[in-house]
């Protein structure tokens, strides 16, 4: 059966559940880094969102999209931290119970974040596998409904809602780049500009070491990748078959970027931008810098995807 | 002979001035750290400022302000670091030449800058004694034209433009503080505020450790500084005659925080709003934190004065 992708224009029935939940972070620009990159380069800040990324925004129109009885029993969901952190806030500010299965290598930061918001946190091994798992066992003796991470239309269109606020922001835009982890935030990105702006091409930044996002998408079939080790921990998940088949109709390309070249730009934002971006978030920067010739005279968005970091282990 | 002070009306003439060829930063609040202090903090966030400083509001407004023969020879100054990157790229961008005067101690970061953006720096010994020696041979050699980094109308009028923009963005303020070293943007804010807005109250913070504004303050007579040690770097500077005037008429009150909680605030903002913030910017935040009566339940303009740090040395 074909699965029925969502419109531009679901993406703004979420923009207007969740807008005045989530803040509507600033774009910034960067004259050396327009240098450096021979093009311009508008960065749309959701390490600056609630919870200190743009997971916040999917995980509110999960929410405002629940039933009461469904408000009643919780909601679940296995993250590596933001998704997590995002949830457990979400959760919190509509008095909805939150648990929440966290691999045990997840950043302390993140950890600490989703206690915090009062979330029921259970810990598992750091796998796909594991945390599945362990997440059906909590959703079996609760009753929480699931929140994906990025798999659910609810979320990616929640997701979508910053590509919605950066074209209102700056409107002249030649493309748009984000990273892609599980694909949440790059297909909510493709389903609102493809829908409505479609002129504008839709790119992703993925880390060499975890490229299962690049393979899929010039193979044209789904290639899971298992324990990935990159810095850019939130890119770790592989896609799901939602965003799978948003990014196979909507997305015109995907670039992998090395290790070396997500910790350059990763350092080059905070002491150009005086902004604190999560590695994940350098990798859409780490393609421009590497692929200049793509890029050269054009105006790019970038969406910053969060700003979670341990600030007792900086990669730099 | 009695100061003229300038007024609110002549920090207009700045902001018209200058407005095309600043950022318009923006405005951020953060649910966390209203909750930690019991008031909403509006933090204009002059760390997003070109130079990553507010200082270059000043400094675009005094070399805009200089005649075509004054342009031709140049401007110099002594900084321990923010002022001299504004007034080099301020320069810069008009095709002035820039000869900038630096202590040796100054963070490499703000060296590497000022280098950047094409000044010519002569370093010195880091006391203000050797700072405005070393400065008045390069002004007999270059006749360049001197712009203070704080105690100078143009300079002052330009720095108040940052609460010219934040009471734009934000109307409703009880209360506006600023960080307090040489007292440029304290008495810029003091005179655009008491001229315009004079129901706000104009606060500031200023380290234990450098507290020459403070004891000039209350004791009415002006009281400088000599080789202060505070992680503000900064700060380390004493008020000179014109701020100190500004800051004896307008300004309400002013706070001194200790180092640790210079520290400590500053690695709130870091984890929380995921901004970049230099220890100087975290005096005031310093000040709402230990002073949380004073502050209760109102609404607080905080201007975050710039986010230069050296990544290699953080002081957490």
């Amino acid at each position: 059966m074909p699965v029925i992708l969502p419109s531009g224009s679901d993406v703004v029935d979420a923009y207007n559940t969740i807008k005045n939940y989530v803040h509507q972070t600033p774009v910034l620009t960067c004259q050396s880094i327009n240098r450096l990159t021979g093009c311009e380069v508008y960065f749309k800040c959701e390490n600056l969102q609630k919870v200190g990324a743009f997971k916040y925004r999917g995980a509110t129109n999960a929410v405002l999209s629940l039933t009461k009885e469904q408000m009643a029993k919780g909601v679940a969901t296995h993250s590596s931290g933001n998704h997590a952190a995002a949830l457990a806030l979400a959760a919190r500010m509509n008095g909805v119970k939150a648990f929440i299965v966290m691999p045990e290598n997840a950043p302390e930061i993140k950890k600490k974040a989703v206690d915090g918001y009062g979330a029921e946190i259970t810990y598992c091994q750091p796998t796909l596998e594991a945390r599945e798992a362990t997440l059906a066992t909590v959703i079996e003796t609760t009753g929480a409904t699931l929140v994906h991470p990025y798999n659910q239309w609810e979320v990616i269109c929640g997701q979508g809602t910053a590509a919605l606020e950066l074209m209102q922001q700056q409107p002249h835009l030649d493309s748009v780049i984000t990273p892609v982890g599980g694909g949440g935030l790059l297909s909510g990105t493709a389903t609102y500009l493809k829908g409505m702006f479609p002129q504008v091409k839709v790119l992703a930044g993925e880390p060499q070491m975890a490229d299962d996002a690049y393979r899929s998408f010039k193979s044209g079939s789904f290639y899971p990748v298992v324990n990935p080790d990159t810095i850019a921990d939130g890119l770790r998940t592989s896609l799901g078959n939602l965003t799978f088949e948003v990014i196979m109709h909507k997305v015109d390309d995907i670039y992998t970027v090395g290790e070396d070249s997500i910790r350059n730009a990763m350092r080059l934002v905070w002491e150009r931008m005086k902004i604190i971006i999560e590695p994940s978030s350098a990798v859409p920067l780490a393609a421009i810098i590497d692929n200049k010739q793509v890029f050269a005279n054009s105006r790019v968005g970038l969406i910053v995807s969060g700003g979670n970091v341990d600030l007792d282990h900086l990669p730099f």
